[in-house]
């Protein structure tokens, strides 16, 4: 009746060790069962492993992994076990988030059990973005020192309510392939010179990992009536016009609210999106180097809505 | 750590049925201990018995029943025993509402659980009031006819993330008499001529019942840092002002947000609150005759804020 889009996401970076691609597909494809997903398909550049999953991706860099994904998947549990196979003292770095789901009795853990699980393996500090009763990102991180590259940036735009005529595109119909969906719905635009990999899920869903050179981008689709979302996520740089890629994903799915969420070595510019209301803005320094924003948005109502009738 | 202060409701009219406060107070208290909670004392007037509980309120009418719950209580099953022990077609209504929980995860069951077991009973429909990712109000109700009296209105005013300040009042201190809190908040003032029982809990949290003649009305307060909440609820008839009651309580409870939700015979004037914003406001007619509105506003921000930390 309805899947649960809302990701969690773990980050993690090693320093002094041997390259993480070099665990092999076999390693990673332990991690991603772990999880309680499977490998769809993979695409590759000199910079970067990407995997395409069951439930959302997996990027592998040599020293760097970050794993995203949906549905009742238990990705603390593929955390631990990619910290089990580092040596000793090289986990220079681990960032574990989950945004706030529609459906949290669904899943096998909360957030606190899970930051409790890593903060015994390697410890850190959990804090909340956004209030308990509205838009929020849970955030653990190690708190050992870590200075971020001066390009190491993130973007995360994530998207709640999704307009019907944005869904329908993502709903799978007889002889669809996917690697029409980016092109027709210009999301192909917003990632010139990406290597792309796209899935169609049966009967609704899509997912895309992209890939250019270093550059990594993501979007899964969760196009179902209850509780419709999108995530985008992408390392690209985006500082020199904070707005672009927002307005172009925000133009693509007509979400009715969402959040923006940027990881940063230093204060960036705030985005200009005048069509959205700011509900909310959280900045926070975490002791690991980023600058954190959180922002959420929303579209103005321009009518009272009606109740919406769930199934009995 | 945290009390899940959102609560469930049920509301349940009979016709044609002998009074439902000479059931006696010993079939309540069986009602009360299969929610899960206790009575702690009680106020009667002409029309209606008062009890306040562990977890927030039930008032019964010889024809009328409001059990407010909080918690991780399990209403349906107090729904389940009152149904029970009504004759064959004297049930004319039943209203079963659930608040968005902060921590739903730590419920026994989810909404659409508890509207299956009670669709069993007494057929109806099931609607959410609000977006998935928002505030929002889920509702059971029997679809059979039914009109609501002229003067057969009800306010709630669900408040989310009230301040510090506010907070601070409802914490039991030594030698506090539960008695000054209504006069000390301006909690008395809103509600002159009224009967009032309140309960001061250790080590935080606070409850009131309040009765006038056939008007109730009803205050809990959970000011835990995280998490915290306070429910209004009456049935006075607030139509002649519409704002006067909900911008008392707010200025009390000075939240982040709060909903307001108005059941109606027939369309109401719209609350004026010029210091909040209306971030969502649905309107539906229920096929059991009420005119249901759902209002979500919330106070602008007006600097970015600071991530909470959690404890690990």
């Amino acid at each position: 009746m309805f899947f649960e889009g809302p990701e969690k996401k773990v980050e993690l970076v090693v320093e002094g060790a041997p390259s993480l691609r070099q665990l092999g597909e076999a390693f990673w494809r332990r991690v991603v069962v772990a999880s309680g997903a499977q490998i769809l398909s993979q695409i590759h550049s000199d910079d970067c492993d990407a995997y395409l999953l069951s439930e959302s991706s997996l990027f592998v860099y040599d020293a760097r992994v970050i794993m995203i994904t949906c549905g009742q998947t238990t990705l603390a549990k593929a955390a631990e076990l990619m910290m089990g196979a580092l040596e000793d003292h090289t986990l220079a770095l681990m960032i574990y988030e989950r945004k706030n789901e529609h459906f949290p009795e669904y899943q096998h853990t909360a957030f606190i059990d899970d930051a409790r699980t890593l903060h015994a393996l390697a410890p850190g500090r959990a804090l909340r973005f956004g209030a308990p009763d509205s838009h929020r990102l849970m955030l653990f991180h190690t708190d050992a020192p870590y200075t971020p590259a001066a390009g190491d940036v993130t973007l995360e735009v994530l998207m709640h309510g999704i307009s019907a005529e944005a869904a329908a595109r993502f709903h799978a119909v007889p002889n669809a392939t996917p690697e029409g969906v980016a092109a027709r719905t210009g999301i192909a635009d917003m990632l010139p010179g990406f290597t792309l990999d796209e899935h169609l899920f049966e009967p609704a869903g899509y997912s895309l990992n992209g890939l250019n050179g270093a550059a990594y981008a993501t979007i899964h689709v969760t196009p179902e009536a209850i509780g419709s979302y999108v995530s985008f996520e992408t390392n690209l740089d985006f500082r020199a016009d904070p707005s672009r890629l927002i307005r172009q994903v925000v133009g693509i799915f007509e979400p009715a609210s969402f959040d923006v969420i940027t990881f940063s070595p230093a204060p960036i510019t705030a985005p200009d999106l005048p069509a959205h209301r700011l509900r909310n803005h959280v900045e926070q320094i975490l002791d690991c180097g980023y600058h954190v924003a959180f922002r959420h948005y929303y579209r103005p109502q321009t009518r009272p809505g009606r109740a919406f009738a769930l199934p009995l």
